[in-house]
């Protein structure tokens, strides 16, 4: 077993998964705000500079995982390391999200695609150079979604 | 606290972080392999489609955390959450890399920056929809790297 702990919480306005967008290009527009606990502030200096950051997180509600899932944006089934859907193996979560002020331990951020307070594990910036990749080939999602 | 479980392996030529690129971009060509527990394999179903995959992983060699951190590409201090170093708050390491091909429960990859020996906790598709921001703006790192 690996221990993290969390570090944080992140609120948004989707109380469950039938609210929620799947992910933040579909969220444009939603409004959320991470509360870092207090005794990391110092850990967000000079994160101001980027413009958008990735939060990784808990999904504390997903169901027992499953090694396929029919994801929702197709009717047949994928392996779930081909699916963004949360009930994986390891219940971590990875979005990217746009990053609109920090106040103090407060982050507001924008299209957010998460559920209400849902646990933070991490911060990270996001840097086009390493996380940009605009040509990638999107398998079977490649022809289910359009940016 | 949150427990999560090793899945895998991830294989590269660096075996220390001082003979290891700092980000997949710098990369470029170095291979590497993930062995995912074979208990797992069916988790990969129709991943093959998608050129670029997204590892998730403990950075298990990484020292004791600190709130601020002098990063490799710069000699200011930065808040560890405006930073992508290793000693943070949880250990968690994401890295976007080149998917070659899938055997069975073994994936080559391609611009692998892991270290040798590094669990594995999770695999994710990358979308570009989702993961792709080539104009969002990288702070401090602005001015110190290009693609």
């Amino acid at each position: 077993m690996i221990n993290f702990k969390q570090i944080g919480i992140i609120h948004s306005p989707f109380e469950n998964r039938e609210s929620m967008p799947i992910q933040p290009c579909f969220a444009e527009g939603a409004k959320g705000r991470v509360v870092l606990e207090s005794k990391y502030m110092e850990g967000l200096k000079s994160l101001d500079g980027f413009s958008h950051i990735i939060l990784v997180y808990q999904f504390h509600e997903a169901e027992e995982f499953s090694l396929t899932q029919k994801p929702f944006l197709d009717t047949a089934e994928h392996g779930i390391f081909a699916v963004r859907h949360p009930s994986r193996p390891n219940y971590i979560g990875i979005s990217t999200v746009k990053l609109i002020a920090i106040d103090k331990n407060i982050l507001e951020v924008e299209n957010i695609d998460i559920l209400n307070n849902t646990p933070l594990l991490d911060i990270k910036p996001y840097v086009p150079a390493f996380d940009s990749y605009p040509e990638a080939k999107s398998g079977w999602l490649e022809t289910k979604i359009t940016k």
